[in-house]
């Protein structure tokens, strides 16, 4: 990473390096299972309590709720809408999925699979500040909608979702409410009563925790079945031995991230505005999205009037720095943008930049003429020929 | 593990320890993900590569079949029926899927669950060899029948099941063959053309390799859908960020895995046959099951006429023995054998013992002792009131 600069934290963030002490023993001595009958499982029940303890604390659950400890936070949304369809559709014949334009790949194509046993999914259209407003799901809802599903918050623009009025709303038409909190945890600061939702995944990889950790919150008294069966682990609702290593670092980082949300909120939010001002002073016409919205502290989408996003992220690639434009489990940043009545070509210029804990004010520095080196080269190419 | 004495590795084997050493790097310095679209994702493609290479090696599979790499086997089962139900069962109204009374939890569940959703499950039950023989699944099959579904070979009695003689059988007939080979990667020489699955699944637990891990091929030709939906990784067909430290790891345990498998044919079975023969010189009327039928070389069940075996296990776990009699994700040992046969209450008495290539001639010296230690307490405590 020697002279590099990494600000693509929505996709993956370097995990912390306490978080992988924390997970060393599990690979050495202590390599059991805890659903193993004798001592070599046995012997891991506190650790594996304890890793349990650090998710709900994170998430804010009460002991009577339930968190699933999956391999990703794709697995843990396939869950949601699986045992939805299994628990609610099948018994109730209620076969609308209501889901949004900006969502990650993971919700729009599983809420899209089940087209296939006769369901049908809605897409919601977000308005023009990024925003899904509970009205343009009131306009969605019919009396067979089973399931609401969205991300809280947008890992590249940003921008945080009213779920409090979505739950509501929800609730009052007898409607499950999924959330996808990944880009929200340790970032945002919320009340999970004042919120609601029926269920929650979120995912390590944008938390610093090892690879190979997700999870699943299931409120209190809503009825899940297992996605992967099979086995009495969790409870019955995911088979499979858990894997203690990545437990043990996913609540290692789950502890982490509440520790470092006031760091998150201001300093980290403070880089990413010196981030912005420094881009708009540096390159003409640039400016980010969605600044008058409430926002993460941690991420940001830039338009680049007159650059395509893609030509302008291989090259800032090639200079050191890394950044994102969406595609891979992210919807494109293009279509995002355009769906928010973005002008098509103004869309695709736009490039999100995400910050970490980890990055620093040098790192900020150097990232600002990378950036505005690369747009400049860019437009000097294409100067007459793109509009 | 001072003193102690693990005979538990049908449920999970001691990671080795190059593969944790060959899984670092992916924690600290190569932590990115290979679907990002920068230098700091493409850096992994070199070890990407490599990790999946061992695991057609290991398998034997070719270049245009498919291997996906996934959380667990029990992933992996769930993969394989729930994208039966999606490509053939929706398409050609197929919807009868056979397995067997022996099967772990996975697949008994798995195919259980399509009942919701129209489909019947058939379950063939063993001879008095633990052998599910061709005409036994011939007299299940119906023109409806999608898939049959079964392991390799047990895990507890080790028992190897006449898989190219049930693979004829179902290519003759046009149905899709399943096989789990957890127990069998490393411990069996075969050719995969001469077996003819369709897919074939494992998981690394039993394979010296990370937890986290399992994989899932496909034979060319075969069609599949996802599981976990969402993301382009893995050909679209698995979402969430590739594991690459877990997936680095189980590269390495699969080359050991071949690496040593002559060992475990030849000096893991002689310990396991000194295993049997010690138990049975010191624990009057013991047996090892299934002794003449083709066997794993390096698990055993054996009987204690007299003693039931959830004390026996207590017992002997209190002792520094980790032994298995089912339950959890394995079907239960006695449930096992009185399938096949075996009065009730001496399939009760069995116990499962596994070893692997790290087990010592020491252990196995001390393991007899302890194991008739236990029995001959039990027996004692509970003459003449269990018959």
């Amino acid at each position: 990473m020697k002279n590099t600069v990494y600000l693509d934290n929505s996709t993956i963030a370097r995990p912390s390096e306490k978080t992988i002490s924390a997970m060393m023993p599990f690979f050495s001595d202590l390599w059991g299972t805890p659903s193993a009958p004798h001592q070599k499982g046995q012997e891991l029940y506190p650790a594996l309590k304890a890793g349990y303890q650090s998710l709900y604390t994170l998430v804010g659950a009460k002991e009577e709720d339930t968190i699933l400890f999956t391999s990703s936070g794709a697995e843990a949304v396939n869950h949601v809408i699986n045992s939805v369809y299994h628990e609610f559709t099948l018994e109730t014949g209620k076969n609308q999925f209501i889901t949004t334009a900006m969502e990650e790949a993971a919700i729009l194509l599983g809420t899209r699979r089940l087209e296939h046993m006769h369901c049908v999914s809605k897409t919601v259209q977000p308005d023009e500040n990024g925003i899904i407003t509970p009205a343009a799901i009131a306009a969605m809802i019919s009396p067979r909608t089973a399931l609401v599903s969205l991300s809280w918050a947008n890992g590249l623009t940003g921008v945080i979702q009213p779920v409090a009025d979505i739950a509501a709303l929800c609730h009052q038409r007898g409607i499950l409410l999924h959330l996808d909190a990944t880009h929200i945890l340790g970032k945002l600061f919320y009340e999970i009563d004042d919120i609601g939702a029926d269920f929650i995944s979120f995912n390590g990889d944008q938390l610093h925790a090892p690879k190979g950790t997700g999870a699943l919150y299931i409120r209190s008294g809503t009825r899940c079945s297992p996605f992967i069966v099979g086995g009495s682990e969790q409870g019955g609702l995911r088979a499979g031995s858990v894997n203690m290593p990545c437990l043990v670092g996913f609540g290692c980082a789950a502890k982490e991230a509440l520790e470092t949300r006031d760091y998150l909120c201001t300093e980290v939010a403070r880089l990413r505005d010196k981030l912005e001002r420094g881009v708009e002073a540096a390159v003409e016409g640039s400016f980010p999205f969605f600044r008058k919205q409430e926002r993460l502290p941690h991420c940001t989408t830039i338009a680049f009037p007159g650059v395509a996003n893609e030509a302008l992220l291989y090259l800032m690639n090639r200079k050191g720095l890394y950044a994102n434009i969406g595609g891979g489990s992210f919807q494109q940043i293009g279509l995002l943008l355009h769906a928010c009545g973005v002008d098509e070509t103004l869309a695709h210029s736009a490039v999100s930049f995400s910050l970490s804990r980890y990055t620093t004010d040098d790192e900020i520095d150097r990232a600002i003429p990378i950036i505005s080196e690369a747009a400049a080269q860019l437009r000097k190419i294409s100067k007459g020929w793109i509009p």
